[in-house]
């Protein structure tokens, strides 16, 4: 079960947080710009290749310390079709290094049609009778709640025959989050509250042995409020924690989404650990050639961060 | 801009719907499924180019009535990168023909994120300083709203520079739509009319000579009482509408999406023009190998079907 595994990953690397792949073409250092450029010209196949070689070298400096990793689809599908291989190529290497691959596509739709996004990221696509093939094939996928249960049904089913997971969008972190989901129905409850009961009603069928659920929450760091009211409504939802880092989310901040065992959460970053080598904190230490160690520093300052916090307060 | 080229195409055809392109494998005729399978292999690559070639059939044969066409994401997302490659031939091959097409894809992120999916849809991808490339290079994209105004900005700002539209999901056609959308606040209304609100004023900035905004909606013909509200709060919002045909949304109520002077919506459908030839009305008079003849029958019946409502009504 995919919420099994995850935790057990937290637990043997003992580190709840994510490396977020969200890899503008700015954050690449220019050698391998360069190189890549030289070699498939100066267009989307040279960016998503530089992207891809970009991603491979962050992916082998934080294998062994990260359990999982969270590519963000649009900074893939600005590429085309080059970029979406470089999207299938990371995922790939991502898994074969033992990493967990949470896809950020934020994917919805109607019953129908959000099967077909489970079988692209999730499950398996019906080739013919008998035949089926992996496509994208991550470990989990975000999906967006606007359209209830019968968009996120499929998921759901594909969860249960895959081992995957889902995260379900319930408070997210940019800041007009608020306009759709802090509205109070008229039992006064906040639409991100019903969501959250939502999410957790959905999650009863894919409960693991540690009591938490494959169908997991999207709950932003920047919301330290929110999040101690959903980690009580999301009881057995494994929250993902955007925010934290070049977002303004603190250790602090991020807290308040685990529980009292330390489980319950996985906190993302990606400008911070992608971009450390040209940070205030970093720069200083490691060379642009060495952007990766760099990276690694500062996902090991991450996780001792989070850590901290953690063991100062539950 | 991209709303009064849609109005203009509607008015030339006097045809106020679109012809959906979710391609699913079964609807292929086998003598196009047999063929690609042959040249391809029974693959991802067989089935891609299957689908590829039944779009052009079907575009073909509707092309000189219809203003447009709406290929479904999912439907190409899950034969992976062969699967891309095919949506992003529909996309060419539609606008060959003069066609406008509007991308479902439902994307949403953060501001960030969205401008990457603008990019990739709407927009263009910058790569280098001073170069940038079209990608799939959509006329509108649907969106989702569950983040508020700054998931939605950077698409409004691709719409005025590259005249492209948005269509937002307001109240979507499948069947636990209301768990979320028709919730109640505390002023008594549902969020499907808070969403709308924020549609309209969002498309402030992008209004064309007609009086209509390129920041459109999203409203399901499955739920006809909704749309009556919905079109008095969407002054200038063009509205699309999903669920007509085989969904179960019928002519009358489609016609509570439209404005009196016969504007303000286009009508979607899919299944039951891509699978006209297997349909009871059609099967008899229409062979498998005819199966875009009869695809056109039904695009021709499904515009008189709305004209006549429209005229009946408003």
């Amino acid at each position: 079960m995919f919420v099994d595994i995850l935790i057990e990953k937290i637990k043997e690397k003992d580190n709840p947080s994510v490396v977020g792949l969200d890899p503008k073409i700015e954050y690449v250092p220019s050698f391998i710009k360069e190189d890549m450029y030289k070699e498939h010209g100066k267009n989307s196949k040279g960016v998503a290749q530089a992207i891809l070689l970009f991603n491979k070298y962050i992916i082998d400096a934080v294998y062994d310390i990260v359990p999982a990793v969270k590519p963000q689809l649009a900074y893939y599908e600005m590429y085309g079709l080059e970029g979406m291989k470089a999207f299938y190529e990371t995922c790939k290497y991502a898994k074969e290094k033992g990493l967990l691959v949470i896809a950020d596509g934020k994917r919805n739709d109607i019953g129908s049609t959000a099967q077909c996004y489970s079988s692209a990221y999730l499950g398996k696509t019906d080739i013919d009778e008998g035949i089926s093939e992996s496509v994208f094939d991550a470990d989990a996928l975000t999906v967006n709640p606007y359209l209830g249960v019968d968009g996120i049904k499929p998921f759901i089913d594909d969860c249960i025959k895959y081992n995957k997971g889902i995260f379900v969008l319930v408070k997210t972190s940019n800041k007009s989050s608020g306009q759709l989901q802090d509205l109070l129905t008229q039992e006064g409850r906040s639409i991100y509250e019903v969501v959250a009961e939502y999410v957790e009603s959905w999650g009863a069928s894919v409960k693991g042995k540690y009591g938490y659920s494959s169908v997991g929450a999207v709950v932003g760091a920047t919301y330290p409020n929110q999040a101690k009211i959903l980690r009580k409504i999301l009881k057995s939802s494994y929250i993902l924690v955007p925010g934290y880092g070049a977002q303004g989310g603190t250790a602090r901040d991020v807290v308040h989404s685990f529980n009292y065992d330390g489980l319950g959460a996985i906190v993302n970053a990606s400008r911070s650990i992608m971009c450390a080598y040209k940070s205030e904190q970093w720069k200083d230490l490691y060379s642009e050639e060495k952007f990766y160690e760099a990276s690694r520093a500062e996902a090991i300052r991450m996780r001792d961060d989070i850590n901290g916090a953690l063991h100062n307060t539950k």
